[in-house]
């Protein structure tokens, strides 16, 4: 085996855990945090809630809300400004990816300077970010645990990924009972996200032993608990989806993606759209465009998705992808590109994009952008 | 779900792993390390080899090799002077659970002042350690991953278990070669305790969905590479097994242990024994101890031991103990009390002693000290 590296930050997580947020702060040397978030969280009164905490145990704050589901460039510079302005000492986001990755590039440009652009790719942080705490409010982007932070350069229309060990926040406080006010559509997406993760990052060529069985779990979590958890709001099935995804955190994070997020980061750079909604309609393309070089993985992702069946590996992969597009448009979503895009004239600039990726680098079958556009032609 | 945490060090595994440490430690501050190892370590050449690589890279060091295989209080503040003395910056451990406790005992003091024995029980240190990175040449102790440090208390003839977050070490590098030098005795007591640490935090009361399924994994890949690890120094197998102790680790750091870690600690204060040789002779005890209200657990771990079958929770809890003390014997290990201990006369301050011991709190079910008693009684 290859060195393999592994990585998160300490964990709590279950109902009621937001309780512990002042006393890391406390431990982490906050006196006076930065609070990102976003407008959406307001409403749902999350946020009034993290305020009270703070100043509940004596600890100033100050707000940042100005992050884009998509976030920008230009709104990282803008928060790294208040929060040296501000002299705050800790960095707290509350939301889904968006605030989360806002946040990553908050603590990078305050900790290191320079532009956001300077650091994309892998390794680029060289100096180390203020402390950190992650409240994530959405099953599914991962961020909370991952050392990924995913930022649209605003002029270039494209979504930069920023990869360093640097990313990995000091605590993640995972409390489910924030899942209950989540829209149907937020909560699809979010765990279309992270199986998406999962799949990706079993079949990555970083995958290891300790990424893989928590790329499986969370597949197998998500594939159980999903529909309970959309049609009932199901409190236990809701909590069975955070740990999915703070399993499939640990895999991405430690072992990376492929093409499929490839693809979603340089779409998701030209149009707005809603990250986890891209990979329903990319992933069983891009599972598809690997079969020849993962037969086994993708055998073991098809009996998790259609169950434990005497086949060859072959036809069990190739079975768990025709079932996970059927699943996927059981659920409502988009599931071909057209109806996510308004005409085809983008992709091949989406497909040249994508190669450049960081993600490309660890798929486990070669591409050249042919390959990619080829991808989206089909899931057209 | 009750609030759990879960917190574990960053990793670095793989063969040549080794090579990370100088970057490592220079990232953590590194300028002059104590090195913490043992006589026996001298001999295998590894410690030469890790003062080679400090040096090598710009790195002064001091070395401390005094620590016994229960590594003791004095030995712990003569570290402590020596670290402030030499004016150390990092702790590198070199070696099995003591070398690492002693180191973890070395920090808790530079760091907090005061006698090791004023952090005895959970969550009593209040100030962070040094960044401390920690080598381990053993399969088993899961020092390098986990919260706990057992140091025995000379005066009081018994093991203080430490349980801090803030022993857990900044990185913990696993380098499977370093087990190929192991002798067969060392590689079977290593595993054992790495699977006595599987089982008791599986059974534990603070057992989580984070930390169920290490224990679980961990079981099954001892159960699978002990006998060639042991018989053929098959190097797949030696890393299947460090792979497991990693497992075991990140389960029991978070869950905690039971009974059986509180009379192994108890015992081990008392007589110089090999921690690991402790619990083939307790372990199927202290399992039948626990079976009227971990029945199921019981069971799913009877299902690794003899393989699954159709019967009753409880006929295949009981046919996993069975064959686990049948597994024991053929490992060529004492597996009864009598073959440790000169005479029963300790038996009863042993089970005093356990009883207050911070594994007891974590146990499924109350055990009063005649209990303790009991149990070893029928180990005898």
């Amino acid at each position: 085996m290859r060195i393999t590296k592994f990585a998160i930050p300490e964990i709590i997580f279950g109902h009621g855990s937001l309780d512990h947020l002042a006393p890391c702060a406390r431990r982490l040397g906050a006196s006076r945090v930065l609070l990102v978030s976003d407008k959406g969280l307001e409403s749902s009164g999350w946020v009034e809630r993290v305020m009270d905490i703070l100043s509940g145990n004596g600890l100033e704050w100050v707000y940042f809300a100005d992050c884009s589901s998509n976030p920008r460039d230009h709104q990282v510079h803008q928060g790294a400004q208040i929060y040296l302005e501000e002299r705050a000492d800790v960095v707290i986001a509350l939301g889904g990816g968006s605030p989360m990755d806002t946040a990553k590039g908050i603590g990078t440009i305050v900790g290191n300077g320079g532009r956001i652009s300077d650091y994309e790719g892998a390794n680029k942080i060289m100096r180390p970010l203020p402390p950190m705490i992650f409240l994530p409010t959405t099953a599914g982007s991962g961020s909370d645990i991952s050392q990924f932070c995913i930022i649209t350069d605003v002029a270039r229309r494209l979504k930069m990924s920023i990869i360093s060990r640097s990313l990995v926040p000091n605590v993640s406080i995972i409390d489910p009972q924030v899942l209950l006010t989540k829209s149907e559509e937020l909560i699809v997406a979010s765990a279309i996200d992270a199986f998406a993760h999962a799949v990706e990052s079993y079949l990555s060529l970083l995958a290891s032993p300790f990424t893989d069985h928590q790329a499986l779990r969370a597949m197998e979590l998500i594939m159980a608990n999903l529909m309970p958890a959309v049609e009932r709001r199901d409190p236990q099935a809701l909590e069975q989806l955070s740990i999915a995804s703070t399993a499939a955190g640990m895999s991405f994070s430690n072992a990376g993606l492929g093409i499929g997020h490839s693809l979603a980061h340089s779409l998701g750079g030209m149009f707005d759209v809603l990250h986890g909604l891209v990979h329903p309609v990319l992933l069983p393309h891009v599972m598809r465009y690997n079969l020849p070089v993962s037969v086994d993985r993708l055998a073991a992702i098809g009996r998790i998705v259609v169950g434990p069946r005497m086949a060859s590996a072959e036809s069990i992969a190739r079975a768990g992808i025709e079932r996970l597009g059927e699943f996927f448009a059981g659920l409502g979503v988009p599931v071909r590109l057209g109806q996510l895009l308004p005409d085809r004239s983008a992709l091949e600039t989406i497909a040249r994009t994508a190669v450049h990726d960081a993600c490309t680098l660890t798929n486990p079958r070669a591409v050249t952008w042919q390959d990619l556009l080829a991808i989206c032609e089909e899931a057209w």
